[in-house]
């Protein structure tokens, strides 16, 4: 059984919660995972120096700078921190950027109405789980930062999300896989404005419309997309949750069901 | 045989030449892995986000934010960047911090005169030298960036050149190691002034004498003193030298013979 945890930027930025969540993940059994992302930090990080964020359309556009600086910061400042943090707490992680290794090899999305820069896209194929299998032999817990390369020399931000899905995908072959979405909410609300309001379990036809009556946020589609997908593809379980639940799933944690 | 290579900042700083470095790396026979710096990067970076670097003694210290500045620049930007080229060679790494896998232990300096801040020192324990030899089964090359870990949670900032010296110590026990100190000079120069001047061959005494009569530069000191360090505690050889005759050491090649 593999527990891949994927923590949100929300998570990643406030520190107690990084360290509580980090605990949690600590006692989960079998092998597992942690894909992070970070966006708020390589947002603060941009502000330091003095560099605009381009956002279109709700996304992040990677230009050469912006490139720079998020593999500075999820790379660097936040995956060092995740695993020396792992390490305090008797675990032996290793940060891995998807170059290393050549653990998550992505291609360059194309530009079509919106040039979104260095993204990268995945495919079936991305993901290498003989490395993976290769480091549970041995005792290692890997720690995704969500930075891709094209294997011609070339770094790619990528969608934390997404790189969780598919790795859980692919580990999907050989291992019961349970990916867990965590997020600083209690899951998906059902009334934003009440903290605790979040749906126990929603399939995909009911996503589907609370999706057209437009009761899910634009933030929260492709997650949910994301789950359904890893559904559909082998992984067991998918749970969207605030990590406090990743021990102990409760009636407060989101199952999607495919 | 393990070619234990360090990249010294000024290479790293020069795109050609740090790309030139890589390849003629690429094409060493045997074990390998790299040991990098990145000091002027950091400088940049640190610039860029209006911090001020604190010097004493030519030594940089290493505050909170220094830290934070110096974990993103050599464990992210850097590393990764390396590492994605030396995919694009061919080649398979693993870009590493010391907390990674638990590869490189430290203590923090203890405050003497000046507080060098969040800084670093080995023991002759501090290299976990089973994963590396678990690495090398797998056919991966790691990529060691300049920040160390206590064990407790804490990054700790670590001179490159000292982290080459005690990691070819340590693989020495099971393998023939050479180790190549690589920056952007002939080698050693008797003249400053003459980029031709180089050493072919430095013993000890006659490094001392150099060191007395201050023939030898301030930076130059520490290098040396981890070369004869390690030649002393079972490394095979040490060159000094400009990365260009990494695969084919000559008369202009800098030998230290302890």
């Amino acid at each position: 059984m593999i527990n891949v945890v994927k923590l949100g930027g929300d998570i990643i930025f406030n520190k107690k919660l990084l360290i509580s969540s980090l605990k949690n993940f600590s006692k989960l059994d079998g092998y597992k995972i942690i894909v992070h992302g970070g966006g708020k930090i390589a947002d603060l990080v941009s502000n330091k120096m003095g560099y605009n964020i381009k956002i279109i359309n709700g996304r992040r556009i990677t230009d050469k700078t912006t490139l720079e600086i998020v593999v500075m910061t999820y790379s660097g400042l936040i995956n060092k921190k995740i695993v020396s943090k792992l390490q305090s707490l008797g675990l032996n992680p290793i940060g891995f950027s998807g170059a290393d290794g050549n653990l998550v090899k992505s291609y360059k999305r194309s530009i079509k109405k919106i040039d979104y820069g260095n993204v990268g896209n995945l495919t079936i194929n991305s993901i290498n789980t003989d490395l993976i299998k290769s480091l549970f032999r041995i005792g290692i817990i890997p720690v995704l930062s969500p930075i891709t390369h094209d294997g011609n020399g070339n770094l790619l931000n990528t969608n934390a999300d997404t790189i969780a899905s598919y790795l859980s995908i692919s580990l999907s072959k050989t291992y019961k896989v349970i990916l867990s979405y965590c997020f600083n909410k209690l899951g998906v609300l059902k009334n934003l404005k009440d903290e605790n309001s979040s749906y126990y379990k929603i399939e995909e036809t009911f996503f589907q419309k609370l999706k057209n009556k437009k009761i899910i946020n634009k933030g929260m589609i492709p997650k949910l997309e994301n789950a359904f997908y890893a559904l559909k593809n082998g992984v067991s379980k998918v749970t969207i949750s605030h990590p406090n639940y990743l021990n102990h799933p409760t009636k407060k944690t989101i199952l999607c069901l495919g």
